[in-house]
């Protein structure tokens, strides 16, 4: 059984809002009417074939979108505020979802669990590691995308077969749709947040192959109906 | 059998030491007797905990080493050419080292391949993607840090007993001396150029267990002779 770790198990997306809050005002200060969230956007999508996803992107695209948005006349003590948010995001302690803890203690003693995630390896080995879950899993995979060749990857090199694997977590676009496709199931437990680049429409998705939960503490009794 | 990526198959430090070059001058233009390589070795060291290895992390460190170094004097126009400084290395091609396509066809013919190699797993994979050599890897494994725990883990993973387990790098500090402490044979193919965090004394190495050739061109007929 996989699971996603980004707003799955940890916060995540709350702390890229809180920052991206941060940017705004900052870069509003200098450029009252700028449309910060974007350019940044505009800026993030851009640089996502030479930075992949995580923290140290994010913070780089800050930075291009600071220095943009202010036609170069930010002072550079202001971009030392952004790196400062940047290394406060990778420094920061791992929060928990509620229920992840007891859910993870009851699903392993059931299943072999991964742990399936993308984005920075550094970053998401740094999370796990303070998350006080590692102990929990199997093995771990951090992958640079979430697609069905990754999956099938994972799957073959684990010798896990797609009809006895299960995937949780909170994006329908990386964490559902792909592993679904492969003939796995998927369990969505979706976030209130999700970055734009995750979202994809509802009826995109197949009919069959996944639930949707509200909460990681319905997964086992889920598990036990299939 | 295992290969080093960054200096064993395709140029890396030199990219990075001339991007080094280009920030000493640009900061000099600034600050004329700053001591930028020191600066920046100490900012790199300090941020290796948060950031881990690779290109974004040596782009967000000059950023933060040029506002220090300047006082927080340098103009934002400065800090974006520092940004396309590391987007630049981001995005140039891979560029093989001598020998080694005719070298990998050779062995992976006889051995199976595997690519490990440390650093930013987004920019590791892209790099291979771009090499040409993908197809010639069974396996690839971007590890965050390379130290015996590390190596332990892949060859579990892979069902390789160290004794049947060769490691051919330029690093002695990443690439050699973690395997032979695992009971593997290391083959250091050095680099004219070392990043000094991977650079150890010679006469902290074991005395066997590993071999030096100058050029992966070397490499089959050690490998036959061992």
């Amino acid at each position: 059984m996989g699971l996603d770790g980004d707003d799955t198990l940890w916060q995540n997306e709350t702390r890229f809002q809180l920052t991206q809050t941060a940017l705004r005002d900052l870069l509003r200060r200098h450029v009252p009417d700028a449309d910060v969230d974007t350019h940044l956007a505009e800026v993030e999508m851009r640089n996502l074939r030479l930075y992949g996803y995580g923290v140290k992107a994010f913070t780089l695209s800050m930075i291009e979108t600071a220095i943009q948005v202010t036609d170069r006349r930010i002072p550079a003590a202001d971009l030392e505020v952004i790196l400062g948010w940047g290394q406060q995001m990778l420094g920061a302690p791992t929060e928990l979802l509620d229920g992840v803890e007891a859910a993870l203690q009851d699903l392993g003693r059931r299943y072999q669990l991964l742990l399936i995630t993308m984005g920075d390896l550094f970053d998401q080995e740094s999370k796990l590691a303070r998350s006080g879950l590692a102990e929990m899993f199997k093995g771990v995979d951090v992958l640079s995308e979430k697609n069905v060749d990754a999956y099938r990857s994972v799957l073959r090199r684990r010798h896990i077969e797609p009809g006895e694997f299960v995937m949780v977590g909170n994006s329908l676009r990386s964490d559902i749709a792909p592993v679904v496709a492969l003939g796995a199931i998927g369990v969505h437990i979706p976030y209130p947040l999700t970055w734009h680049h995750e979202v994809i429409p509802e009826d995109a998705m197949p009919r069959q192959g996944w639930h949707r939960l509200e909460s990681i503490k319905e997964l086992g009794a889920l598990l036990d109906s299939l």
